[in-house]
């Protein structure tokens, strides 16, 4: 895929090794780095990268008041990356996620993978038992209906992660294996298994979405890739890209666009501390028993007939529905229709460009 | 898992290095044999093989008139070995699937990766981005609802195939491998991958359920396990499974049961032929483009408590909506009915036990 077609959107780098051990990879393309935190802070940007960095004060420049959509001191923020952004796909990736390596020893190319699972089609509406059928040497097996074989357009491909796997906190807690190992950031090898497939969700089914490695088609889904409030002053934190990814996936449903999972790993070298992590979750362990039944009974309506049609309808329902839950559902809907207003000013025919924020290399 | 849980059904033997080669996993159970054609060819069994055989004499001798709804000259016959089992569970395969090797060159144990699915629970209400969450070493990712952890009851566990992939005529002949062979009937290798998962088939989600290696819970879902009439005097074949995976999805769905496939693999020996094989589909890959949306859309009434209920339901809509497909619709529904009743008769607590087949050797 050609740098004109994609960016690669990271939220902060504290660890420069990151960037090293991607280059090969991650070189040819532009990345937009958003700082989730202090702005004063400053991220020494390897030569031979070509990038953009946003940090708050960024933020505030370029949306003014709108700014408010956007998290602060959570990497929730990525969601600004996705906004300036003026390519067709974006892969997004956390910085403490390295090169993994297939069963045979070989680096993965993670980003290749992700753009082969985007650029086929994806089966959402019947099930194929021996998964991905665009795969090379793969097909559609007996029984698939040959008028289903077109398949539908992906929107988004959800890759996995070797090493340590994306536990939520009480998970993090009891599994013995992290409980033995005393310091908690020390990397933990789990018996995760590598699985060498790919697969599509089937419509009508939710799936927790993971931000650290994810691709998506930006022109087709991008306005519902809000990654909500998170961190600085809200009472959640790490729902972000589950939030996303509910809402997503009800409008890719609503849209007929596929969403893929499983390749490519990436390797996850660090388990977060679970006593952090469970003071930012409890709230969301908690909401997701009703917000995930909210979201399996959605239906949109069919006079929704685009992206951010459908996410300021998602936000009425939000704002109906699960404001009853708790107030901080009527501070989201809010920042979600903000999020729909700042995305139009900036990506509007109309619109200007966005101003030059302060890291720019180019 | 005991003798007394478990039966294997198989579908005539036409090969009897089938059976040498599952000897050490099959000879602990008890194998229920239904062979598909002429009555009068005689079927050897090798010694130290627990069996009993039923032909066509015998199923007519059981079930009288009701023996109707039993296929003749094609495996479908093989449900014949569910409705006569007294077991908990049924592991069927076709005589053609011999054992497969794993990637380190062990041999896969089918029945006990089967015995592991079904006792273990499925997640058809949430996507588990790891797979198969009960699985050693596995578990539920960040953003599982805990409500939904427990899972659902497995009702069925779906295996898959190395070597020849189970593909619809169409897809052999025009696949080129299968071109370059010539000679069709010899084992191809084509590329297909082992992946080491197991998943739930989500609720509201169809999918192609394959005869060759299927093993399910007869006491939850035996009596939807129809595999239709097929065969001798039939405009179908090949489509006796699907027909069973259809019905038994919509009917699982329904009473919040789960649907597992992926793990274990066996070793499909042989590809039939592409030739015979379209003649027999023809008219199933036309009628399956009315019957896929009709399961889809099938909503079953919430009075219907047990499967036969379920069943009979599906029975009656099938005469409604597909009959109008094709008259062989209103004979498949008076099938699905006279099914049921053969069912009833046999596993009822005030029914008698079955004759003897001939070929009893207990």
């Amino acid at each position: 895929m050609l740098k004109d077609e994609l960016d690669i959107v990271i939220p902060t780098i504290r660890n420069l090794d990151f960037l090293e051990m991607w280059r090969p990879f991650f070189e040819q393309y532009h990345l937009i780095i958003v700082q989730d935190g202090d702005p004063s802070k400053v991220i020494n940007i390897p030569v031979g990268f070509d990038y953009e960095l946003y940090n708050r004060n960024d933020i505030n420049r370029i949306l003014g008041p709108k700014a408010s959509c956007i998290s602060f001191k959570d990497s929730a923020c990525r969601c600004f990356g996705y906004m300036v952004s003026k390519k067709k796909y974006i892969y997004t990736i956390d910085d403490d996620c390295f090169v993994a390596k297939d069963p045979t020893g070989k680096e993965i190319n993670a980003l290749e993978q992700h753009i082969k699972n985007l650029l086929s089609p994806s089966t959402p509406h019947f099930f194929n038992t021996l998964y991905d059928p665009y795969r090379d040497g793969a097909d559609f097996v007996r029984g698939y209906p040959f008028s289903m074989r077109e398949g539908a357009i992906t929107a988004v491909s959800h890759g996995l992660w070797l090493n340590i796997p994306d536990y939520d906190a009480p998970t993090q807690l009891v599994k013995p294996l992290e409980k033995n190992s005393r310091k908690f950031d020390l990397p933990l090898r789990l018996p995760i298994l590598y699985v060498d497939a790919v697969m599509t969700i089937p419509k009508g089914t939710l799936f927790p979405m993971c931000g650290m490695n994810l691709a998506f088609d930006r022109e087709l889904i991008g306005p519902a890739m809000y990654f909500g409030l998170m961190g600085d002053g809200q009472p959640i934190g790490r729902y972000d890209d589950m939030w996303a990814g509910w809402c997503v996936k009800v409008i890719c449903d609503h849209m007929g666009w596929g969403v893929k999972t499983g390749l490519p790993y990436i390797w996850h070298s660090k388990a977060s501390n679970p006593f952090v992590n469970l003071k930012k979750e409890y709230n969301g362990i908690f909401w997701q028993e009703e917000a995930i039944p909210f979201f399996q009974s959605v239906t949109l309506p069919k006079e929704c007939t685009s992206v951010q049609q459908c996410y300021l309808e998602l936000a009425k329902l939000v704002r109906e529905k699960l404001g009853k839950v708790d107030p901080y559902f009527i501070t989201l809907a809010t920042g979600m229709v903000t999020w729909i207003e700042a995305w139009e000013e900036l990506n509007s025919a109309e619109g200007t460009e966005a101003e030059a924020p302060n890291g720019k290399n180019e």
